[in-house]
């Protein structure tokens, strides 16, 4: 129907007859001439109207905002005083000639322009008009392209797109199963997949070699702002490629993807340990576009009587810390106050402070409720080692190491965020050498991965010693968000026994639950190893969204609803016989 | 690891040094030498290890089939005597230096080339071997080419990628619906989608212009052989098109398809009316490289006094027609009797024929049990309409046009199996012209299609007369098999609500269910139409495999279950008390 995108039209285009559908986004009388706004996915240009044409002009009076219009008329520029540098084609109009409409618009249930003032559940409700602003066309457009570039450069790679079953069994991901009752199976459910996990290391027992999905995965948890029932992850899996490869590959399509959708360079991603991120950054996704660091002053701090600070110093258990913020000494004690409240979420029992007057006049020119526990000497040294300058100011934690990396590492961003300490542009890292295990507070571990993740040591060396024991996992971060995670993976039968064993799992849970696996390991399994991206996330972060919701065109509300189709919605009766069940509370209802 | 696949090696490797990553297909010790077959995805290649390099040449002798290898080595002509012509690799091998075993193998639960001996249920348990063999990956290997290929295109010609919900409501699609009870809202379900129609429809309304999705789709529905619980649709959607172009696209990408990776020609396909189809071909997914044609003959046969044809032939709902099979003479009478058993599955109460032996000698050299009931004249004027030459068999089908189309339809292809007379190759059309409703047989109408699916006439022709209406519906057809189907949809709610009423679905049920279809309609929705391909279905002809399973990584079976991860399973009491369910049958084991 239309020869040309509005938004696509320019000066290149005068003279030209061109032929546009699209809606009405403004319309508006001035001097006996109807000036049109027309809108469609690539922009807006403006559709003049006169008199003259008679019966189209008679048209183009009657239209509405949201009308859709067919438009036929010839490009011209617009005159000097006219032009509109903040319309991408604010440089030509169009002279209608003819106008059809091709279908009328009832008033909008709110202005698309005036959408923030509607709160969110309105536009849910009307999504199909919430994604007509070209903020959300945008956002969908480029989350288009992200996933477009993505999939060209894993087929250039002889990556295989294989499709994974969605009805399946119960995952090991940890979070809550979506369950399917299964009709033909009484009693039984299938669970919708939290990942394609197994799968994927199936599929190199396969020998596909080179795997990837754009894959939705399901997690039936209470939501968070930036989570949503049904997510999509980038799943990749190889075969025969060691970490640092695999790394490679998966970082150059970062690279790549960066490059061609945003045009920024991201230049190669440094490594960085858990242990040096948890150490300097209180963080295993550190943001490294902020300068500020966590400072170790253990030692000092042994030389103090002060126990607040004392005492974890001593304790192998403890870390004393502190982080520097330039410029902070005119942060109010207010602010303080409450920096001190937010550091509390994690746990902190006070936040200790010196602020950095005059470093020329020694003791005197720092101001702190701390100084009179400290001799001077320690102070001094305190200040060389984290170079403090005038109008600096250093807050301190002092707790168990896990407190401490938390409610700093937290501060760290909270401080950088209101001080406006955050650099503009891209910080990407990877963070490597995790431990296998964590503490799990009952004397016994849990996976810091997930199950399937290859410990870089051997079978006997991670019996004997499973707390020290490093994994082959790397998580890719971006501004301090995970964009991806991965591991190579266990490849041999012995060994998953062995994990399985120490997560306290018994030969008999592990046989049931992942026996396919086990089985799968010993007929041949390669070496393999993969890594998966949050595919709402990377879109979040590279379109700027506020809220994963921004870049997902139907979301899900925070109770895991969708308001618009009014889904999850009631069920018959019979609906429920054939599929064995009943519920819980409607059972008198149902005549029972 | 390596540096190349086992199946990329060739001549113009000789004298490299390789190393290669993959299986042991084959092992065999002939004259002290050990000759491996080493595999992986992209094919097989010879590895010989002789014992001069003594410790690998050991390590060899200990490999057993399917044990994973790296091996390096230097790539060799063949002597002239060992040259493999059946083998892609086979003008070459690999002189092994170096041998790593990667990983051990348990012998294999079936030989990999003896795979038809075992059972698709062995095979589907031990899915991650079967899907070793290189008929499987090849088929997996194209499905992921095709699927790249659909959407590369799809890409160019500006349709966006856009991911619609999996957790839903249910759809108007007419199946069973998978279930999902949800935990936040208790006694309330979501769907799995039978297909993206009505999001579909909704991101046209936003003005996304052009959509499409490979997409998962679900019913729960008892399983054929060529069903699956979920399958995937390539989805497509355009706004301001008619149908014309949609099919010019639409039929473009299948063509650049099949060039792309098949190598094939499919040339422009014809355009067929539905009415056209079942007059011809008694079908409306005609497999158009048999010849054979269904003949209408009911003039003919009024004039006959044979009850069984005549009244048929008078009655306006009824149907006479031949099929004319050439050569068919020489099918026997036990064969007649089964394609007589046959067709009755489709209501078909006898099967008339006519063996033409001798046209020359007039009458007399016909032979048939029905010549007796009709005049020479008639019989004379039928052969001449049906250009009957010696050698042929005539069948004849008297009954509801319903009955003769079905039953004949079918014969036809299944004589054209038996008999070979299906010719190679591939030969796509459109159907086009669909009736709007079927008669559902208690006075009301059934869609054809779907509810939104456009007439091509106004809403009062419409209500004047359905049974004769057309739609805007529109199938693509490819050896006898619908690859895709669509239609322009309707785009205004007066349109939409005049279809509801006419398929009983009172005003209150619309609100309830399609409410927020009939809101967009009226809040500028663009003309618009899609399409929805099979690909499942699409790469199965592709690849000329023989069911469905053969292209899914992970299929179910007929039960819908996985007989590799057991789902569905058993599941909890305490998860069921969350999603506030309980089972029917095992309320009392449940202390209840």
């Amino acid at each position: 129907m239309r020869s040309h995108y509005c938004g696509a039209l320019g000066t290149g285009n005068i003279d030209e007859t061109v032929t546009l559908c699209g809606w009405v986004d403004r319309r508006r009388d001035h001097g006996g001439v109807i000036f049109l706004d027309l809108r469609d996915r690539e922009g807006i240009v403006q559709v003049v109207f006169d008199p003259d044409t008679e019966e189209h002009f008679q048209r183009a009076d009657r239209v509405r905002s949201e009308y859709v219009l067919k438009v036929t008329g010839r490009v011209r520029a617009r005159g000097e005083g006219t032009v509109n540098p903040n319309m991408a084609t604010g440089e030509i109009e169009v002279l209608g000639k003819e106008l059809e409409i091709l279908n009328s618009a009832a008033t909008p249930p709110f202005q698309l322009d005036e959408h923030t003032a509607v709160g969110e559940d309105v536009r849910l409700k009307h999504r199909y008009m919430d994604l007509r602003r070209p903020e959300m066309q945008n956002k969908l457009m480029l989350r288009a392209r992200i996933t477009s570039a993505v999939r060209q450069f894993l087929d250039r790679e002889g990556f295989l797109d294989i499709e994974t079953p969605i009805l399946t069994r119960a995952t090991p991901e940890g979070a809550r199963d979506y369950l399917v009752p299964s009709r033909t199976h009484p009693g039984h459910f299938f669970a919708l997949p939290q990942s394609p996990q197994l799968f994927k290391q199936l599929l190199m027992v396969s020998g596909f070699d080179r795997y990837y999905q754009v894959a939705k995965c399901f997690r039936d948890e209470d939501l968070r702002a930036d989570r949503q029932p049904e997510f999509t992850q980038i799943d990749i899996e190889t075969s025969f490629l060691g970490e640092e490869e695999i790394m490679g590959i998966t970082e150059r399509m970062i690279r790549e993807l960066f490059q061609n959708v945003l045009d920024v360079e991201l230049g190669e991603f440094p490594h960085m340990t858990y242990a040096e991120a948890m150490e300097r950054f209180g963080s295993d996704k550190p943001d490294l576009r902020i300068a500020m660091e966590l400072v170790s002053i253990d030692d000092l701090m042994q030389q103090v009587d002060f126990k607040v600070f004392r005492g974890p110093a001593d304790d192998p258990n403890g870390r004393v810390a502190a982080l520097k913020v330039p410029g902070g000494a005119s942060i109010s004690r207010k602010e303080i106050d409450d920096y001190t409240k937010y550091v509390s979420i994690f746990g902190a029992r006070g936040l200790a402070w010196i602020k950095v007057n005059d470093l020329a006049a020694g003791i005197e020119g720092l101001q702190s409720p701390i100084l009179k526990f400290m001799p001077d000497e320690v102070v001094n040294q305190m200040m060389e080692r984290l170079e403090a300058k005038d109008g600096d100011i250093i807050f301190f934690g002092a707790d168990k190491t896990g407190v401490v990396n938390e409610s700093l590492g937290a501060l760290r961003l909270k401080v950088a965020e209101d001080q406006g300490l955050v650099a503009e542009g891209w910080a990407p890292l990877w963070v490597v050498d995790f431990p296998m295990f964590e503490d799990d507070g009952n004397g016994g571990w849990t996976p810091l991965h997930h199950p399937f993740t290859a410990p870089s040591c051997s079978p006997e060396e991670l019996q004997a010693n499973p707390g020290e024991a490093l994994s082959r996992a790397y998580d890719m971060v971006l501004n301090g968000t995970e964009l991806g995670g991965g591991s190579v993976r266990i490849h041999q039968r012995d060994m998953q026994e062995a994990v399985f064993t120490l997560l306290g799992i018994g030969q008999e849970e592990a046989e049931e639950k992942f026996g396919f696996l086990l089985n799968a390991l010993q007929y041949g399994a390669p070496p393999h190893g993969g890594l998966a991206f949050g595919l709402d996330r990377l879109v979040m972060l590279m379109t700027g969204a506020a809220s994963i919701r921004e870049v997902i065109a139907f979301p899900k509300t925070q109770t895991a609803a969708c308001v618009m189709t009014d889904a999850p919605g009631e069920v018959g009766a019979q609906q429920l016989r054939e599929l064995n069940i009943r519920l819980r509370q409607k059972q008198q209802e149902q005549g029972e």
